[in-house]
């Protein structure tokens, strides 16, 4: 929230147009503004802008703008001397986003020393071909595990991934009739389709495919990719794996064409489900801003306000 | 069913053993059978059977099964001179399943000129791929389009295709907005992947693969197959084509993971249900043996009885 | 959207009133307007009213307004000189309605030839008396389909009705179970209730009586003036045709008190279904003015986002 | 049951075919049978049966049967010295049937008595033309209220009419906003479509047009024949009252088209629902046979057990 | 709404602030109120603010505001002299919460009478135990029946709580199989928890406790409370008892954790819903502010429009 | 299934009487019982009972029976040659039920070590006056955790407890923002209350209360019992930890009147649903006895079929 900004101070930032409104008064125009970057929102006015700029800079432009900072009504805004629009390839797109505060790279390397110990070769062979591949670990490193709600920022499908991992080896040891192996190449492989489902530029969304293939189907193929490329996999672990992919959302509808049918399949979706809503609420609590109150703002997605209690409302 | 026997006939046919029940007395033991074949059911009694008989042959099997045709307790049954199993080749399956009434083949020339007719040669190029490859056709007019409600027989696919086909070229005509061939690859393809998820042997049912994966997921990885055979098809194409299959059911809940999101894939959907609701019914009420109603018996997966009107009832 | 006007244009046009505030500022008062015609909207200033025209005037009227054309904050407003109401009767209200693109009058002939080439005496006999009623016509030329979805404007039931005509002729050829007579009536007749459940003043809105009973018991009632006026029409064929129009919402849950329970009924839902879904997203993709995006606005009446693809958008 | 038969009571009655069986043996053939009446089920056999009862006696047929009681396995039984067909015309149908256990007649007649004491006279006027019809109380007092859950018996529309009536008019006491003669027209007419939609002839069923039209409608088209005869009935009072028909079942997903929007078919509807909840539970729990337990059988309608208590276990 | 004020009118009054925003200006700044109390809404501007009130005076907090009407924009405001706030204790916390128009008093005492009358003296001694307690009545007579639908003001438990029982005296006449003292018991304990679940400060609002446990289960708690003091209550009736309070709302998706399973609890449910529904209807009729409509806004929690009818339009 | 008896055998033993059924022939009567314990299912005929054992010993009673094994059709069956009650108290109820394969007494011990670690010492003390009370430990160990799905045997509440609790403590470590302590607690509390709603005799049934009260309200009062024992236990750590009992079964449709709105109830929630889903398929999976095929039996509590793989079926 660019809360270490103060009155007077010279300000030279990449920031993304959020917002643009145009105001006339008797004398003349001005435009109004609302950039973005990973510290929150500012507020910005330009007197008289050149036609250029009025016309040329729009929402979603990545734009570098310099000026002083002002108080009106209350708050801060940036008068603006300068702003021009930055072409992709010249910023780092995850300055506009938010990240994973955790160590992503370390969790992929403990991933790797797991899939390393797989007692089942074929499964073993698979995930290494997929995990040691560096491209993919680069794509996989930035995803996010979802688009508005647990995980929807960079590194948010390792830490979703990792975290599962750990659950589903704990459900190894306690139920016997588990498939450890089968078990750890679902959790790891789940939501692989969300790599392609999700569009990381300057803000998180659906891809067109990802929109209308989804991340299950788009899952799939993914796998038969590298499937391809290796000899003599069995077909029935094919099939079990990618029936674990195919029912990892539990219910038709949630978006699972089919529903869990191994033990394996059942423990993905609940360890998934699991994480997914835990993480979810904690980001609902850690954004929370209200004050003087026991209770999040009403969170639309569980349908529910979440209890943070008194004593923490009262620290 | 069976209809034409009569008390004293020889019998010597090859049927499916539908069930099996020994039947112990003070002298001894005999087994009762029922059979099945295209024509109904026959019952049969076998005095005293061998170690072998009692023990080899099971439920499932394919017999050939010989004996004199006698009343018993009001109904015709067999009594049984010789029986003996068939092994798989040396019999025809389909002498087992109901098949379409319709000339398939013919259904599925009339599809291939159309196909001819396609405009975009990237479809156009696609579907004769799949189309005039006499593998998948061998498995295309054998395939029934469900288990057990509408069109499930051999033969099925093929007339729910060629029928949807029809109303779809009407659509396209009477719909400026769709693409005309989009909308025919999609029906087209809508449904191969019911190719590998039901088996065919000497009844029908679901294959491992098709249970545990379903048919939308099937399809998709069917298409992949060919797709990787052509050069240059358009990405953005293939997501539309896709989108069909993935779509098709409409709905979540009916195991679609996506719903339609273009106009062809809405047509997609609504066509699919129309055609395979009519036809359901139909064979309720061909199949329907209800006397002195104007009612079917009721249906199961319509949860509705279907009105069959009291003229017909008054033939 | 008014696009044609320009600063300095004089204007005098009927309209009906959109929105009308009073705003205060020291010197004085002045009303700002929202008109709105089958151009779209124009918005308006009236410095200093009269008491008559504060008071008399108010939103839903129609009015002549006249003035000048100026700009304010970028936009341009019209200065009113005059405003007067105008009075139910001295204008054409389908002015402030969008109509149909399309020869409804051509459509409703061409229903007309198929009515009387229908074999069934009965069913063609009650089709033209309520076709041929020219008072009948006037409505049902007018009526839209809906209030707010598919076919929303006048014109719309004949367009509707006309297109699952067609439809329903093509299935009729399909499927040989069904009644070819009775499915064209139910057709035709499946939606007359409308007429009277939505009102066309100068806005399409629902009738008080179409709220409390719907179009499908007004429907069935409609039917019932005209079935009295018939000798001898069979009992039987009235149900049928009756059953057709109280079920063909298909589920309880979408308001029909019954579900079709015949061939013609189930074909006649599905039908509806195909035509207003494909009519209404054909609607949505007309009037997207989204830009630089392969996706509309969100369609809340189908929960969901419709793909326009690439190349339109680039186009 | 049956309860006073011993063995060898001569007996000769009528009953209707509830089973038919035939079964053979080495010396010949008999028929077991089962008849009902309104004291329940008495099982027969008949030793060589001739030819034209073996195929001239169905299911459903009303029959006079004569023989002696005597016992077999455990239980007492027919041996059947005679039985022949009876026409319909020749035996009371209501002898099948069970029947209400209330004065019928006197709750009609205290419904007179309230019609005659309404204040609006259009109401009041219509409801005498109705109530006072010989031909509709005549099929009024027999009309059972539904097919198999509460008031399934001859005169249970009248029960479940007057009951509601008292609730309603209490209800008027109670909340000043209610239209006291309309929520009574509302209570009296609301099940009238069900005299059209259940056949009453030796067992309780739903006729054609009752289940493709359902009660509903029906109902309304009987308020219209009635309607018709009067003259300058207000059209708002007309429609108020229809909504209340056709809102009755509350949601969408009862089968009303329409959900009620005023306050009386608000009631209406809460009065419907408690009456015939209320009455199909206390129908349970006297028919209920279960010994030795807290609670009785399963009711399916319900989805639940209903719990008896501890005394009445005891008693 | 504060409808007697006028320009000019000198005020000083507690009240509650709804509302609070700082407006700065070239010269200065100033703070716009909305107070609320009973009578409606007042506005109110405060010219040059202290830090102090600035800071100190926040939404939700009760103050004396005195002050100077005069008009702004065609609407009445208060240019306040003087604000502070009160603490609680100081004022009527009901002054600001609307409240029953009935005398709770006597509703109370009439359902005192009611109780003496129980002739289950286990029922009746529990009874008197609760609504004989100072302590407890002082509570009920205060507590609403609802948050944000119907009964909720103060009084709105008794009210709803009375009315009900004049409906359970009714049904128990009607019905034979109801014991009679066990509904009333029901109906009057059904609710109980609600005077701890919903808190009844300077507004209505669930308390914590209310929201995380919900009343059912406080109800249960509460009446665990007074049976500890009750010596040999038998087990039975108190389950009974219980299990009406657990049940009353009919189905697990209304929130109550086990269906009706006695014809006690399912009378106590549909009185329920009656009352509720009718009363909260009847309270959108009366706050109804929508000019020349036959019908109220849209009522969110029913999903639909209520009708009103013309003649009360034409009033 | 009383595998090792044969032919000849002379058998005493205390059984179940699962059937009893009486069959007449010419020369006089004998009866037909079905006896279970935990090895399965026996067959007994005796000839010519008494009356006394005739009328005396029914379906649910727990007798000593005597005899010698004869085959008869094919399978074994108990020629009784005595049969008399057993009094409740002369047996031992669980020789009848299925018990846990676990050792039940070592999970509870390990339960109170983690109880003494427990930091927060209201928990502890809360959590040692309950688990260390020996007559609650006497309950717990003998509850099963369902009546027909999951854990449905003596000791199969201690089982999913301490599972649960197993995959708590791991979640715990996980997630940073989530209570230990709390958690611990309420996966230990979260089903006490099913002692009281299952009965455990010589079968597993619902009690009355738990069949009207259910287990969520009779654990919240349970808890109220420890509790009043308790002094200056938090308000709202109480308030907490029954909001988890209350919302265990996260949604309302599954009965729990309110929803999770702590991370740590909604932890509760999935680590319940998760071990009660992959035991209960176990179960199934062990129980599963259909030959030749890769697929258990269809399960209706989950609605489909679970795969047990083709190497299974191969072995």
């Amino acid at each position: 929230m660019q809360s270490e900004l103060k009155v007077g101070d010279r300000v030279e930032r990449i920031m993304v147009v959020a917002k643009k409104v145009r105001r006339d008064f008797t004398g003349g125009k001005f435009l109004l503004f609302q950039f973005s970057d990973m510290e929150g929102i500012l507020k910005g006015v330009l007197w008289e802008p050149t036609d250029d700029i009025e016309r040329g800079v729009t929402v979603d432009d990545v734009v570098r703008v310099s000026g002083e900072i002002q108080e009106y009504q209350g708050s801060l805004q940036l008068r603006i001397s300068g702003i021009e629009k930055v072409s992709e390839g010249e910023y780092d797109p995850s300055l506009f986003l938010p990240a994973s505060g955790r160590p992503v790279d370390e969790l992929c390397d403990e991933m790797l020393k797991l899939i390393a110990g797989v007692s089942d070769e074929n499964l073993r062979g698979l995930l290494q071909a997929i995990f040691e591949d560096e491209g993919f670990r680069k794509s996989f490193v930035r995803a996010p595990a979802a688009k508005g709600w647990h995980h929807s920022y960079i590194g948010g499908l390792v830490e979703h991934t990792y975290d599962m991992v750990q659950l589903a080896l704990k459900a190894a040891e306690i139920y016997p009739d588990v498939d450890r192996d089968l078990l750890l190449a679902g959790v790891l492989l789940h939501d692989i389709g969300k790599i392609e489902e999700l569009s990381v530029t300057n803000h998180i969304d659906y891809s067109d495919s990802g929109r209308l293939l989804g991340h299950i189907t788009l899952g799939v193929e993914f796998l038969d990719e590298y499937l391809r490329g290796i000899e003599g996999f069995p077909h029935e672990l094919e099939v079990k794996l990618k029936h674990m992919m195919v029912s990892h959302h539990g219910l038709l509808e949630n978006g699972s064409p089919i529903v869990p049918m191994t033990v394996e399949a059942l423990l993905l979706h609940y360890i998934d489900n699991l994480d997914a809503q835990v993480r979810g609420v904690s980001q609902v609590l850690e954004k929370n801003t209200r004050r003087n109150s026991n209770w999040t703002e009403y969170v639309r997605l569980l349908d529910r306000y979440i209890y943070r209690g008194s004593e923490e409302a009262g620290e």
